[in-house]
């Protein structure tokens, strides 16, 4: 493989590189990297993460050790709520900090595109120094970064009783600053029992498609929500996808939102059941992976971690979730023009892994196989 | 912690080591590491793996996502008995550096003890060779092995129908001659439907006890097999129980028996169910976590993993799955009066992890935060 200024220039044999004629004028400032016995991939797209918090939720795991429910944590004041406090308090080069170590933690896990969500600031300040923060990390990694405004997480605690009330901060105020200062291609929705209503995650899509963002929405993880009058926004993704009503299947397997299945969320959780990607994948959706990165349900950033759990608890193929975590992630993100495979023209994200067969990325579970990541062209070193 | 000569000398304050008379006078020549905002456990004692084997099984596992059972996979030549050919063909180097490479993986999670089995040869030349690959890899690591025969792993395919005349290999020619060769502590048997029964499994720990070796066993993995008529051979552990008798538990609870729980293999064979750890630690019952690290049921060798899933899907606390991983799985080897704890007089093992609290540890899961481990004094680097 070639690559030159950050793009891959060609795909194919040793020999044929060697022909390249800009190679042959530029041989030695070319960087040679022997990838002999090894497997070389599509950089991963982390199609959706939270990597924009203080600290991990060590309470929380305790307590669902114990038996809490998601609702009785959140009633204790744990859940999403409780690391909403530590982000407004904190300084934006503080929140920026612990994303860019989330991004290289990725990188060394082979992870070259992430997709990074707001969302546990939920005040209008807050949530533009969130955005901020994840500009900032992303001027300083290599790899590419989608920013999403995840406003409408959860309702906040001021706010209870009143979402309408927080509803319009989200649709008049955070949406149009965050368009008009370009801190984020997306507008996402937490669209769910205890969390918004589908009239409200409309009327934010709304909002969002006035402005010139694209929309995407977590869907279905705890109760099922029909999808297809959401169609009409052209989302790129819904993500989770518990449960699924099942006439929205063929609604999903004619268009182009992708199904975006997060399996770290019900391993952390402890839930026995998974997503049910063979329903999706069979009746012809599109299905991408992702780590859902957040302190409270998913903490982890390893995409080989996603694809095993897909391939031993969901029966994906280690074929079907390679393609879930590389090309099927960038369609998620609407960079699929650029991202997730490897042909000519695309930017030149792969990743190394010390493995004889591209099988063994979900088959070592827990560990990492990942020797070298390129982001863009620039080489950076496994963990 | 002050360590000397690879063992532990002193825990507590820097300025109480500083203190100790002998660093006084050899200051110059002592490694200081500074652990400051990290936090330093025992190194993880790993008390079930089968790091003996050639490659991995990938057919298997595309097998079992398309829904074959573990029977229907070993009918079509995958199961334990693809690993035999690969195992009795290769050449002991061969077999050592697999071993080792596994062993200096297993360091980079954290681990500094292991117990290695033999058990994919199944004839008596190729479980000697085993049990010298696995005597070869501990030579060539700083960490400490404890092998274990594992003859008595599956009916070789050669005596089909005839397990009897293969019991008494295992029991006459395979025990003495590894005993004699010293080129094991412990013995092994897969007692369960489709392996031994527990006549035959008696009959092999009847060997071993004659032979001056102690015992262990396989049991309750796929079917129920009452414990108790084995605890006159006082075995070290008992491992997997995903079927316990409740007979069973208060005899557990009264003896120095481990009861080993390794859910890597249930997480990977994609069961619904994980081994009911509560049950047992609620009634007295020690339990050790292991990764069970194999090709066909359990391909980690991740500690932390074998954690997490314990705080996950078993409702151990992260403390209790600490205990689980060091001191308690120290005792399944016997060798806790030097291993699995931090204090004076023990093994310098060591492991040194980038996070702040213990509980992230199986907390931020499917990624490595061991950032150092000390081998019977001996620092090497993590992933």
């Amino acid at each position: 493989m070639l690559c030159v200024g950050g793009k891959i220039v060609s795909v194919g044999t040793t020999k044929d590189a060697l022909r390249d004629p800009w190679l042959k004028r530029n041989r030695k400032k070319v960087t040679e990297v022997d990838c002999a016995g090894r497997v070389v991939t599509p950089g991963f797209v982390d199609s959706h993460t939270h990597p924009v918090f203080v600290g991990p939720r060590l309470v929380d795991f305790e307590k669902r050790i114990q038996g809490a429910s998601y609702e009785e944590i959140a009633a204790a004041g744990g859940g999403i709520r409780s690391s909403l406090e530590a982000v407004r308090k904190a300084a934006k080069s503080e929140l920026s900090a612990k994303v860019l170590a989330a991004l290289q933690d990725m990188a060394a896990y082979g992870t070259t595109t992430v997709e990074a969500k707001s969302g546990y600031g939920l005040t209008v300040e807050s949530e533009l120094k969130s955005l901020e923060a994840v500009r900032e990390a992303a001027a300083r990694w290599p790899g590419t970064v989608v920013a999403t405004l995840l406003g409408a997480h959860t309702v906040p605690k001021e706010f209870q009783g009143r979402s309408r009330a927080y509803v319009e901060i989200v649709a008049k105020k955070m949406i149009p600053q965050v368009a008009r200062r370009k801190l984020a291609q997306f507008v996402d929705v937490f669209c769910d029992k205890g969390a918004f209503t589908a009239e409200e995650t409309e009327q934010i899509f709304a909002a969002a498609e006035k402005n010139g963002l694209g929309v995407r929405a977590h869907m279905g993880q705890l109760s099922e929500t029909l999808l297809w009058p959401f169609l009409r926004f052209n989302p790129a993704s819904f993500d989770h996808l518990d449960h699924v009503n099942k006439d929205d299947i063929p609604q999903l397997a004619k268009r182009d939102t992708m199904a975006t299945l997060v399996p770290g969320a019900n391993y952390f959780l402890g839930l026995k059941e998974y997503p049910h990607a063979r329903r999706l994948i069979d009746a012809g959706v599109p299905v991408a992976l992702a780590t859902d990165y957040n302190p409270g349900t998913s903490p982890t950033i390893s995409m080989p971690m996603a694809m095993s759990l897909a391939s031993t608890h969901m029966r994906m193929s280690a074929a079907e979730a390679m393609t879930a975590a590389t090309i099927n992630g960038a369609w998620a993100l609407r960079v699929a023009d650029r991202k997730g495979s490897l042909e000519p023209g695309k930017d030149a994200d792969l990743a190394i892994f010390a493995v004889n067969d591209y099988r063994e990325i979900p088959y070592w579970f827990g560990t990492n196989r990942c020797e070298m990541t390129v982001l863009n062209g620039e080489i950076a070193c496994g963990a």
